[in-house]
């Protein structure tokens, strides 16, 4: 039995030509580099090439594209990095105060309430039913202590779109009247990447988090965009110290083949970007409408509007999502509960609470994702399974 | 052609075995760890079988092998997460101390620089002209403040084995004294584990860092051998948060093709490492006979008794080791001037400086490593090459 895989929002496979990219980078070019040999300067070579296109892809400058180990990581050294560098600043910032949305990814989340421990003063933004981050409370919550906003491009269990343009102008009204540069604004990008405009200058982002793995690149690398105050210094400090590889921001050896793939499926992404979006929509409209045929009592959690168009968070009254995802899964039909980053601790998704679903909706919520390995026979398959086991 | 690597130390190129054992992970076996469906059961029970495989190389349990994005976030966590752990606890701690070797890592040394800035006291353990560290000195350095004792097993720079069994008495002897569970004893073991017994309870160390691109794995994973003192708790908080995966100590979606291709790398080490040690030792001896004949005056920095069979560091005078370093490598023969790490830097190594060398005949030093796929006809050839050169 072939398996149907609608779990892409959780991760991608690699892409045949992302494989072919890195594989010349394990035996051949292995060299370490920071080695000033020829196989040092061939590793060299490849990162810069990879950091340039990356960069190019986000408008961004050369330098302020980190490679790190994961969109995690990248999203602690935001996090972290900026309350560090503000320990070593004269500023005026005794109680610093984040502001994030309520259905932030958990290396958010839970980097905050690691941080509140130390006294940093974290606002959780509520958002509204279809997943959108308060902006009144948004306005309300900037203060002169404000150093950073985090807000994620869109959501990972159900799509929702953030007004990201709004959001900056916020922000950046606040900044002007206060002739400061904080607070810094910080988006995670992982699954807004693949279909949305990830420009940093159209969005006025100071940082921005990506992830190879979900956009059919290898797991283990992301990247940080920093932006640059001037070619000298960051608007962070690092906390993987040694070597001073990744402009001193991220210590380590890196890892050049998966800096590699991470180019390429960056590449690749961009380039397929346009048709993809259209493909995906219809895919994932059609296995909606067929869905509500056979459910009519089926509900979208969040929004249909607004969203990306892989992710489909969908509430079917009278249905445990954990058993419907066992019976589907021995059926040959991988979907989810909730982010894999949570689904293993089995707790009711925070993002469907925040947008006000009660315990025992959420409990009958399945995410399906889609990508660009799903056919429309899949879907078909797909949903006579869930009839059948419904 | 064909180029002659001569530093194994920097990073070795992937074995072929490793390479055929991740790639079904990039594609095929692709889930995401944590989720909950077979394609993610099938990748966490990957992980797991490779956390099972290297724990039990090193007499360690289960839940004590944490992987990592390299060797150097391994050392930033053991450093950073006990400090971080020492907040958190009601200890008579004010002023936390914290010994290192003089010839440390860059990961250990700058971390420690770092903490320093946020009032951690470092104690730096002087070296003998071997590179042996100043056991007296330690006995003495030890005091209830002490909360981590941070020595390599041997040396990236000059190969000299540390007397791990030695410290490890001392500081029992000191624990057991003070009814402490302080101070820690971390190694890190990058360098040594490929001819070195790393069994954490014969070397008795409560904390151990690996890499996986020295010993033929992929580049972008590490481990860190975390000793538990209950199966609940640890003795480190972590810095990387998010998902909690590695057990709560190192979130973010897991490295699988990495993870699986570091634990291919440690099996096939342990299976080589008797033939190695006798093969490479006498490639190590062959070379440096060759280059005594021709440069009688050429000198071993550190020792020839106690040290790794892969690494020669040498001297000779007259010759600037940047320019050697960059005929050579127009010649084909890729060696190093100090750690990968700090090359780039082209500082004077700290490593030689520690052990008494002038800053004129650290300039004039080279350091030449060996590997599995070194032949005795590279070495005639690297040897006819430098003759050529010098």
């Amino acid at each position: 039995m072939k398996k149907i895989y609608l779990d892409y929002a959780a991760t991608t496979p690699m892409d045949p030509l992302v494989k072919k990219a890195i594989t010349p980078y394990f035996s051949e070019k292995f060299g370490n580099p920071s080695s000033l040999h020829s196989f040092g300067q061939e590793a060299m070579a490849a990162i810069d090439e990879s950091r340039e296109k990356i960069a190019k892809t986000v408008n961004a400058n050369f330098r302020e594209i980190i490679f790190t180990g994961s969109a995690t990581e990248s999203n602690n050294i935001a996090l972290r990095g900026i309350i560090k560098s503000i320990k070593y600043q004269v500023l005026n910032i005794k109680h610093p105060r984040i502001i994030i949305s309520a259905i932030e990814h958990e290396s958010i989340l839970e980097t905050c309430r690691d941080l509140e421990r130390e006294g940093v003063e974290i606002i959780y933004l509520p958002v509204n039913k279809h997943g959108i981050v308060d902006l009144k409370k948004l306005k309300e919550s900037l203060n002169e202590q404000t150093i950073l906003v985090s807000i994620m491009y869109a959501n990972n269990e159900i799509g929702t779109i953030q007004p990201i343009a709004d959001i900056s102008k916020i922000i950046n009204q606040f900044k002007e009247k206060n002739f400061s540069i904080y607070p810094l604004f910080h988006t995670d990008a992982v699954q807004a990447f693949q279909f949305l405009d990830c420009d940093v200058k159209k969005l006025s982002v100071d940082l921005m988090t990506l992830s190879a793995h979900k956009i059919y690149g290898p797991k283990g690398v992301g990247c940080l965009y920093v932006k640059s105050l001037n070619p000298k210094s960051y608007i962070l400090n690092p906390f993987i110290t040694g070597g001073g590889q990744e402009f001193g921001l991220r210590s380590g050896t890196e890892n050049v083949a998966g800096i590699v793939g991470f180019a390429k499926a960056i590449e690749l992404t961009v380039k397929n970007c346009g048709k993809e979006i259209k493909r995906i929509s219809n895919l994932a409209g059609y296995f909606w409408k067929e869905i509500k045929k056979k459910y009519p009592s089926a509900k979208i959690n969040g929004t249909l509007d607004n969203k990306l168009p892989h992710i489909l968070n969908i509430y079917f009254p009278d249905q445990n999502a954990q058993d419907l995802l066992i019976k589907l899964d021995l059926n040959g039909v991988a979907v989810s509960s909730g982010s894999a980053c949570s689904a293993r601790a089995t707790k009711p998704s925070h993002v469907l609470k925040a947008i006000g679903l009660p315990n025992k909706k959420i409990k009958n919520s399945l995410r399906f994702s889609f990508g660009k390995f799903t056919t429309k026979e899949e879907i078909n398959k797909a949903i006579k399974i869930i009839r059948k086991v419904i």
